[in-house]
């Protein structure tokens, strides 16, 4: 049968030898000079639609047309998130191992819903997240092994870990709830459900309670942002007192705001002795887990129900790979399963449909990225990325501290650093709007309480000591025209 | 800057371009002969936590070990979708072009929750998605031109476009009975919505409602498996009468089972009349719609609030890739907007923010593949390789007809032919085990109401018509079996 010759397509195996080849060094090129492009693009809004035909080419059209127009068309729209001038959100991952692995995804090409679908897709995912886990010491029942009743999923994005975590907890209170009361409803049971973050928590908290149709209540936070296990107490106590039910609460380790963490070691107890599902979003910060001298901050782990951190973040995996852990599978299952015969295959039971842990049904072979980027780098490589990471922000915090024009607004504990000019807010957002028009690195704001912070978050995984000084120098410089223009009343 | 030589990683730039070159010869060997293959593998569960270590390495490890796993780890546990022995399902979208899109997606590596954070991402997908909308000559308020009110956005799955048009359907209704009684809660309406499907629809038709907690009723389909508009004001009609509200209907054009059609131009002005959202999952056959004699199959979608369709599925993308139109935009951003400040940037109003679209906040630079596809076959040859599956199916049908022993258990439109062996369940059910057994082609059952029947699904892009041959004849040598058994009482 393999002799036969498949029919001509656009692009067939030859060529895509070749294109594909010359792909690679494109890439490659980008990736090695990212830094001489300007890091946020000039264009206005609509730039892109007056570029391109209205439609689509009636008949194919060649690579090389095509391929000049990610020069002429894309690249000036791009924001660079992988130049070491991009300061902006939190690091995002990257790597050549981690873009060899989803080569090779997309090549397979499987859509692994249900173990059948192709085995390793499944298999693979859940003894990679097994190894990420132990990397993590995350306590042994928020691992699959071979006989647990916990294990790991990869997510699209913590929005999604976060939401799979609500709306199982969801159904199992309402079970709960409905057999201590079989004549109430679910909606009558829904009503009365109250979630719990902190203020600090990110929006995609909000997003998940509106969808599942939750009250949610963000909670106030001590001095360093930290939700503390008192403010929830109190908060849980007036909610019962209320008829309410608390039912869920998102811990943060590693706020968006002010990489603030929550503390857990008093949330954990006051979840666990409520019976209220515990999760904990460490999106960005949980990769730092991996290293002994910030592993005690993930202390209280052992009290959580589900727990997510983000590879695409911080541990050079493209996104998308949001890692989540949960202690009961079934809890999860049961939130989701629905199961038609033509998605039911002989070895159901026996093995993990991972459809059934998530929002869509189809899903990529995500795990080959994570396990390609464990291995070449090594557990030591990757946390001493993190750790230079770390030593860039506390560096560039030096520098702050080191003006008396500025201060620092937030506790620097991993790679982000909140900073601002002392005074008005209006400074510095007039600041940090002259540093993006410069266009020479680009940074976003954050409000903490009423206090209008700027954003310098170490993100590419090529920043160096150089180029923390020369974002400084382009900060100073803008700063200094800022303050000019205030004295001279502009 | 740019002189600065980056630190040495596990992977350099000059390695990547080695080892790139050598995956893309790879990725073309594979597909060149992935019919040598057995199509479904022969692992059992569990089959892959032996082979490879507890842990992750400490130290990195070399590329040739981590490749060499390739073949020794997961090629034994991979189910060959490619393969033009896959059968099973739907045919799965897969094409060069696509791969190198997302060589670039990733090598770009950007994050595109916000027009600011790459406007290249956010701007293209607008753009491409008028492009297929006009390929499939949909209404042009479902297109975003340069002042539309509606437009398209990319999902990653059908699952999710599907949840998001229930949530956005739900946001709306609720605003307007609380604005008709201010009194009632979110719950109080809720607790009243219904929505409907066919019996047909997929099952992630459930699994939406379940997370938007709300009431699905699933209608009786007529003798070709289509909801009819009668059979739709009837449920309603009944619904109304017991204090229900009516809001949602998701129609689906090619359902999963057997690819049958419900009747748009019957259910459309229903919907439009009792001023209930219309979604159309089209997600395998809608890229049918772009050759004109199939087009008629999608008249009625004049009347829907969302459509979707998977270029995942039959149109040469990549998973994942599920379009989706919105007549009004603003009815979706209503449904999940949240907005903090580190999310905020300068043109916000002025552009699409695809993060208030879909339940998660980040997004992949989908959009470029998609492009890169529609230009390398041009919509001509996207027509034609519709056209090939179908036709091979009309082979496959004619091979099942001409064998008394077997029936066609549904109208064959598209790609897909639902077929059994004449008499009890039982006999195809054993078939299909067989058949599957010998791992010489896979397909997936389904039931149509009582009936069990075998799925026969056009899958991959070089299937020819010496494989609908080779199938026929696995299917025939094993039906002589199974039928043999029978006449000998096994």
């Amino acid at each position: 049968m393999s002799e036969k010759k498949p029919p001509r397509s656009p692009m067939d195996h030859d060529e895509f030898r070749r294109i594909g080849k010359e792909t690679v060094d494109y890439i490659a090129d980008y990736l090695e000079t990212v830094q001489s492009r300007a890091v946020y693009p000039g264009v206005q809004p609509g730039y892109l639609r007056q570029l391109i035909p209205a439609e689509a080419p009636q008949d194919p059209e060649d690579w090389e047309e095509v391929f000049a127009d990610v020069d002429r068309v894309i690249m000036p729209g791009v924001t660079h998130w992988h130049s070491p001038d991009f300061h902006a959100y939190f690091a995002p991952g990257n790597s050549y191992p981690s873009q060899l692995g989803d080569m090779l995804s997309n090549a397979l090409g499987c859509v692994g819903f249900s173990w059948a679908a192709s085995p390793a897709c499944t298999e693979l995912e859940t003894v990679v997240l097994d190894w990420l886990g132990k990397m993590l010491h995350l306590p042994e029942h928020l691992l699959a092994g071979t006989a647990g009743a916990g294990g790991g999923v990869i997510q699209g994005t913590a929005s999604e870990a976060i939401l799979v975590a609500l709306l199982s907890a969801r159904t199992k209170v309402i079970r709960r709830e409905k057999e201590a009361d079989p004549e109430s409803s679910d909606h009558d049971v829904m009503k009365k459900l109250v979630a719990y973050s902190s203020d600090q928590a990110h929006s995609c908290v909000d997003k998940a309670a509106m969808i599942a149709a939750i009250k949610l209540r963000k909670l106030p936070t001590d001095s360093d942002f930290s939700l503390r296990g008192t403010t929830l107490s109190a908060a849980m106590e007036e909610d019962r007192a209320n008829g309410l039910i608390p039912f869920f609460c998102c811990a943060t380790l590693g706020t968006t705001p002010s990489c603030a963490f929550d503390k857990l070691l008093e949330i954990g107890p006051v979840c666990c002795e409520e019976n209220m599902w515990l999760h904990i979003d460490a999106a960005y910060a949980g990769s730092a887990f991996i290293c002994p001298e910030y592993r005690p901050l993930l202390d209280g782990v052992e009290f959580a129900d589900s727990f997510n951190l983000n590879p695409h973040k911080w541990l050079r995996v493209n996104f998308d790979c949001s890692t989540m852990w949960v202690k009961n599978r079934a809890d999860v299952v049961d939130a989701f399963d629905v199961d038609p015969l033509y998605l039911r295959h002989d070895n159901q039971g026996l093995v993990t449909d991972y459809r059934h842990w998530q929002i869509p049904l189809g899903r990529r072979f995500r795990s080959l990225k994570l396990w390609f980027v464990l291995r070449m780098f090594g557990v030591k490589g990757l946390q001493q990325y993190i750790r230079k990471h770390v030593s860039l922000a506390k560096e560039f915090e030096s520098l702050v501290l080191s003006d008396d024009r500025f201060e620092v607004s937030a506790k620097v504990v991993m790679g982000l650093v909140c900073f601002r000019l002392k005074g008005p807010n209006t400074l510095s957002e007039r600041l940090l709007q002259k540093i993006n028009e410069t266009r020479k690195i680009f940074m976003v704001p954050a409000k903490l309480r009423d206090t209008y912070v700027i954003r310098f978050a170490i993100c590419a995984a090529t920043t160096e000591s150089s180029d923390i000084v020369h974002a400084w120098n382009v900060i100073r410089e803008q700063a200094a025209e800022v303050l000019a223009g205030v004295q001279n009343g502009v």
